[in-house]
């Protein structure tokens, strides 16, 4: 059970925007302090500001900031538009189940119940949510980057 | 989000076997009911063998039944036996997290509350619970048995 890396991303980004609301972000910057590859970042990047969540700034000093208030941003939201499906198992998707029992099946609602249980909780977050932790975050990121540049040096 | 065709089988296997309290039952059986691979299948039997839930009757006439009464397999329980990990994103596992804000970050803290939610309602549900819609979920295994035999024919 697990969300895909691009839902991750898409967290650890737009946590790292609402930790830095005083300037613009670079996708460098990012992937440098988190360790996470720069090219599947632009394409969590891309999704993001089709969503409306994310605002590139282009040309010199360019970079990109969130497009909407940190409380405005629902983690449950988020990750039903981050997750490529959001199908438990097979019979989730009428489209393409083969399960012949599918009709009767009181599994599948189960299931159903535990999925909206899961995504009832994360809908309770915003990002403002996790911003009282700013200072200790945004301090371990500055680390992170500063190892990073060592190592590149 | 997910769960691996491995915990699946493994549910479609146990009722399955729930809904056929009388007799023993083949793998080639259920492989040929729900139209899926008898080479996975084995291996989930294999690993529902070794968690007591399933019991092999070797030899002519042979199958295999559970091992313990349909009241006694908690679905909550069994997901988390046969799901790989229950890592919903990198830092659940502080073995191999790289991300380097975990010690401050509120946004796990939400997904592990989110997956306790989703754990809790399966918790609540045993196989016993699908029983009473046994005789209709017979009907469509039988009948889907029958197109497979008319399809091999």
């Amino acid at each position: 059970m697990h969300l895909t890396q691009f839902s991750d991303y898409g967290l650890r980004l737009v946590l790292y925007l609402a930790c830095h609301p005083e300037r613009v972000i670079s996708v460098d910057e990012v992937s440098r302090a988190y360790g996470i590859s720069r090219h599947h970042l632009v394409k969590v990047v891309q999704v993001l500001t089709d969503l409306g969540v994310v605002e590139a700034q282009r040309g010199r000093g360019g970079g990109m900031r969130l497009a909407k208030r940190p409380s405005e941003i629902n983690v449950g939201w988020l990750i039903r538009q981050t997750e490529p499906h959001m199908n438990l198992v097979e019979c989730f998707d009428p489209e393409t189940n083969t399960c012949p029992i599918a009709p009767a099946c009181g599994l599948k609602g189960a299931l159903v119940r535990a999925q909206q249980a899961f995504l009832g909780v994360l809908d309770q977050y915003t990002l403002e949510d996790f911003r009282p932790h700013r200072e200790q975050l945004v301090r371990l990121l500055e680390e992170s980057l500063r190892r990073a540049s060592g190592a590149g040096a």
